[in-house]
């Protein structure tokens, strides 16, 4: 709700907003518009934190979703997070640690003993209890899992079992599977007999006598029809099956593009053994398709709770990969500095020469890699795909060519320093299409992730080729000795 | 399913995959292991097309599902959709409309007369014939206006008055909402007696007599409560409400922080109006996500079916900025020009100096933008995660010039220009920490986004800072002159 409805809203029916949003009322003291804890609020947590006013901490901390519950735990200094948790101990609730920040949560759940770590685990479904443990080490994991009912410790187990991120650690094992010959009316009424069954479902899987998926019927689907149609005559047949083994990655694109709530996760043998629902897909699209814009950088994974440390190693490696390549550049400049002695003005200029076709490298280079991640780019359409590019990097390079190389000659009087300096600046830019597309498309190829490395590669070829060019013209023209 | 594990199933149980995947029988002709189509289908679906042999490629297409269908018209060449169009004609269902690619549609409607598109868009639910029909200009989109029903014209009128990329535009008008004294009976009675009901629910919405949404019941909770139990007893009372005004991105938000499966839409009285449901926020979370990684580029929207003219007006003006921008460095270095006449070996360095920081800003700077945009960077923690970014910059900045610094003193033999190197990249990587992220929380805070114009300012501020702290420090340290 923007702040100017709400004002409308006001002037026109004041009494009839307070049913509106995830509770207004609240909402007014402690959400900001963009529904973010506001400053203030958190400032009064932290001093009642700091003044020790355990009850003060609860009674402001209550009315939050457990949502923002999580969010108020990555708001907080690090140190506090301890006695914030001690003091709302009883609000921390599985929702609470299903919502949680990956790195928040691993410090939280360090700090507890393995017992309730156990309690809140056998409380979550099983790939939010799976997220909480998978990160705690070796003997840790074990002595929680020792705490579990032996049922829920035998699920996690069975996950665990799966490759991290495969479909095996992201589907629920809590479902419902019906046979085809079973009919609407018993389905409602077996539901109804069964308080403990799946907390969350949207979909009824339809099962052969193998266990097998043969059919999905859509709840709305069972709700409009008679008490005695068959469910194997509302069912979908059509459906899309998700393999335990497949990346979770791969299960996103297929809810996307097939518009699923929920699939059937099936093992090798073509039984039915999970279910996945959107809600879980979400969070990984947005991850997945926010990673590229941190891995392009190499940043890593980049989350700003993530320890230091980690964001250390995860960075300066790729500081070093840029050095060993400016290092080419660098190499490339000092073999002409008989010329940049005689014209000093090429030191100056070709840094721009660099600069302009790195920025246009990285153009092209973004849109490949999301191109290649939403599987829009494959090699049916890799040719044509190449030929659009070079197409806007000749009107990109035409353009900014012929801004500096006019600039160029006007402010230094030397038509031939315009003329080589517009050359390499096409040259460069052509070559950051190519190397832009190339680069990523070859390391697909190579089953490397092309968000990872391109950035190294790309900048490398054009930065050595902005200095190679202009300085290797100026020479070539006779602009210099 | 990866390779292996078919080949795994297919050892165990040959016979028992057939129903596995969306068809798998097919997907071994047309899709790839990845999902996507296969370049031999794909080719052979041209062959035919150019052929002119409608029928073969009539039956090529026939098992593919509406997702693929839109997805071959991607991949086929641009003059080759219309003949693919007109293949095809009555397996082009709104279903394939609802999937294609903004773009593509784009020049698909175009061509066709005003009569047929209004029949597909009358088949589609409102927010996929909204995003079919508001890319028209005026005229055409009047005429596919006029020869809609009055009611289907109606709604989609109502979408195009709310802004672009709302809520309002996004909302479907078909939705289940009940009286809260209504029976869990009386409603799946209501339900089997109406056929023409929405086709997709997975809420029903609890309104009271001034239709203001109360509450929400999600269908497992109906199917599964007794017939006599009023509504008012089953529904979640704390929902969140979707203000019609709402941009898309916040809509997106809300439903990844509560975990949405579909939410109510309230007009500024807080009448219910509409629900949005998930399937429609997953591809504005892929999008939204994944922009970022194109906007921090400069290659605007950068989608590869994009016409070219878009690409090169999109990306033009970041190459043209960025020239701006380099003008300061050639200044900088200009003012220089007698010291590296004299050390010539300055001009081969500098720009080492401001790579390394350009590199390290970007990285601070994809992580700020992601932290911003997935609401975890506040007001509240601005400071800290600015402590936070200033220690990795000094680890980052201590590892890097130790090595840059050795190496230029191993290859120069001149340890003072080791010195300096070393000194002016630590300023750089710690500069770059600053702006890497005050200048994406500034254009935050001024309500402007973050990705479009951070990179020019960063990436113009650690080219400054390198050359001018190498260049000053060289003179200053008396290394030249």
């Amino acid at each position: 709700m923007t702040p100017e409805d709400r004002d409308i809203s006001v002037l026109i029916e004041p009494a009839e907003l307070a049913g509106v949003g995830a509770g207004d009322a609240q909402e007014s003291n402690t959400l900001d518009e963009d529904n973010r804890l506001k400053p203030a609020f958190v400032r009064k947590v932290r001093e009642a934190l700091e003044a020790g006013e355990r009850d003060v901490v609860y009674d402001l901390v209550e009315p939050l979703h457990p949502a923002d519950i999580a969010d108020l735990f990555e708001l907080v200094d690090a140190d506090e997070r301890g006695a914030l948790a001690r003091a709302i101990s009883d609000q921390m609730s599985p929702e609470v640690f299903a919502e949680l920040n990956d790195h928040v949560r691993e410090l939280i759940v360090e700090d507890l003993p393995a017992d309730q770590v156990a309690d809140i685990a056998e409380q979550l479904e099983t790939d939010d209890a799976v997220a909480m443990i998978e990160d705690l080490d070796e003997e840790d994991r074990e002595a929680v899992l020792a705490e579990m009912e032996p049922e829920d410790r035998a699920a996690i187990e069975s996950a665990l079992a799966y490759p991290e991120e495969s479909a095996g650690r992201l589907m629920s094992r809590d479902f419902i599977a019906a046979p085809e010959h079973m009919r609407v009316g018993d389905l409602i009424d077996y539901l109804r007999e069964r308080p403990n069954l799946a907390t969350e479902f949207w979909e009824v899987f339809i099962v052969d006598a193998r266990h097998h998926p043969v059919g999905t019927c859509s709840l709305s689907w069972i709700l409009r029809s008679p008490r005695t149609v068959a469910l194997s005559d509302v069912m979908k047949r059509d459906q899309t099956l998700i393999d335990v083994g497949m990346d979770q990655e791969e299960v996103a694109l297929r809810f996307q593009k097939y518009a699923l709530i929920s699939a059937a996760v099936v093992d090798v043998s073509g039984r039915l053994v999970g279910q996945i629902t959107v809600d879980d897909v979400v969070h990984i699209i947005q991850e997945e398709a926010g990673e590229d814009a941190l891995l392009l950088s190499g940043a890593g994974d980049g989350d700003i709770n993530e320890p230091i440390r980690d964001s250390y190693f995860a960075r300066v490696r790729w500081l070093i990969a840029n050095l060993v390549t400016a290092l080419l550049s660098a190499t490339i400049i000092s073999s002409f500095g008989g010329a940049i002695e005689k014209l000093v003005a090429l030191a100056a200029l070709s840094p721009m020469v660099a600069s302009i076709g790195g920025n246009a490298g990285t153009q092209t280079m973004a849109v490949t890699v999301r191109a290649l991640a939403t599987n829009q780019l494959t090699r049916t359409n890799t040719r044509r795909i190449l030929w659009r590019e070079m197409r806007v990097a000749m009107l990109n390079g035409a353009t900014v060519a012929t801004l500096i190389g006019c600039a160029t000659w006007a402010f230094f009087g030397n038509p031939l320093l315009g003329g080589v300096i517009a050359t390499a600046v096409i040259l460069n830019i052509l070559t950051a299409g190519i190397a832009g597309l190339v680069v990523p498309v070859l390391l697909d190829r190579f089953d490397q992730d092309p968000a990872v490395a391109s950035s190294v590669f790309v900048t490398m070829i054009t930065d050595s080729m902005g200095f190679f060019a202009f300085l290797g013209l100026a020479v070539a023209s006779g602009l210099v000795g």
